[in-house]
């Protein structure tokens, strides 16, 4: 649901990064872009928004974001380590002060016997840690990628702002 | 203005990947993830997709893309040559058959003394060619970015269905 009465999360990150003088990069899987998006949505947003890496295929984010094939292999594509290896490795590929990164099934299939529709997990990478929270949402398609990318915009407001 | 009467152009030309059996990567810009997010909106579309760099900065347009700084320095970011690399060298770095790319001047800032607000060059690398085509657009920002998504999925189709 969009905001009607407030900014709108893009904005709200972009304000606070543009004071604070900090960059932000982005790897995404299952959102395909959407957060990079939305973040460069906002006029100006080439004064904080570096670039993102599209890491859709496995092999991409092995060979683009030196996530371990061992790894992937041992926890799945869509998990917690997957998804902390792309944030670290597209902030430091990207020489960002801040990266989110996002693994999910954002459906209609994708499903496994122990990884539900809609699971997701979503990663922030900062010089003063590195935070995944993991979510499961049962919308469809478009409504689980749009609530992945407000999550991770989320998660980098609460950065932001203290809340971490 | 989204097709009402048809499918989305996104639609036409996944399923047309799909039946040929080709993948696709991309090279945003301007549009900052907006032409892949778009393709990943089409379910199974992992089948297709590789995946794709967001080059914001100029930086990441040398660093992740191999764009020349000489070519910038000489013809700007915005420029049919740095289109060219920048498609060249996303099908290269994501092995892919096809890499679409955008460099542009979405607004509402950005124009200069030889380059108007909304000047845009969308790329298309094949292993049989690669084209460039040279749009302005007068729109605000988001009619701009959609503008730019659109004629860089239009140039795939057109490369798909035999038309180039």
């Amino acid at each position: 649901m969009p905001p009607t009465d407030r900014e709108l999360l893009e904005a709200q990150v972009g304000s606070r990064l543009r004071a604070l003088g900090l960059t932000v990069a982005t790897a995404e899987s299952s959102t395909g872009g959407l957060i990079a998006k939305r973040l460069t949505d906002i006029p100006g947003s080439s004064d904080y928004v570096i670039g993102g890496v599209i890491a859709y295929a496995n092999s991409v984010k092995h060979r683009l974001l030196n996530v371990e094939e061992q790894v992937i292999a041992e926890y799945g594509a869509v998990s917690q380590p997957v998804a902390q290896q792309m944030a670290d490795s597209a902030r430091t590929l990207f020489r960002t002060d801040a990266a989110l990164s996002v693994t999910g099934i954002a459906g209609p299939t994708g499903a496994t016997a122990t990884k539900p529709l809609g699971l997701h997990f979503i990663g922030l990478s900062t010089d003063s840690g590195t935070w995944v929270r993991r979510y499961v949402w049962d919308g469809d398609r478009a409504h689980n990628r749009e609530a992945a990318a407000d999550a991770a915009l989320q998660l980098l407001l609460d950065y932001l702002d203290g809340r971490l």
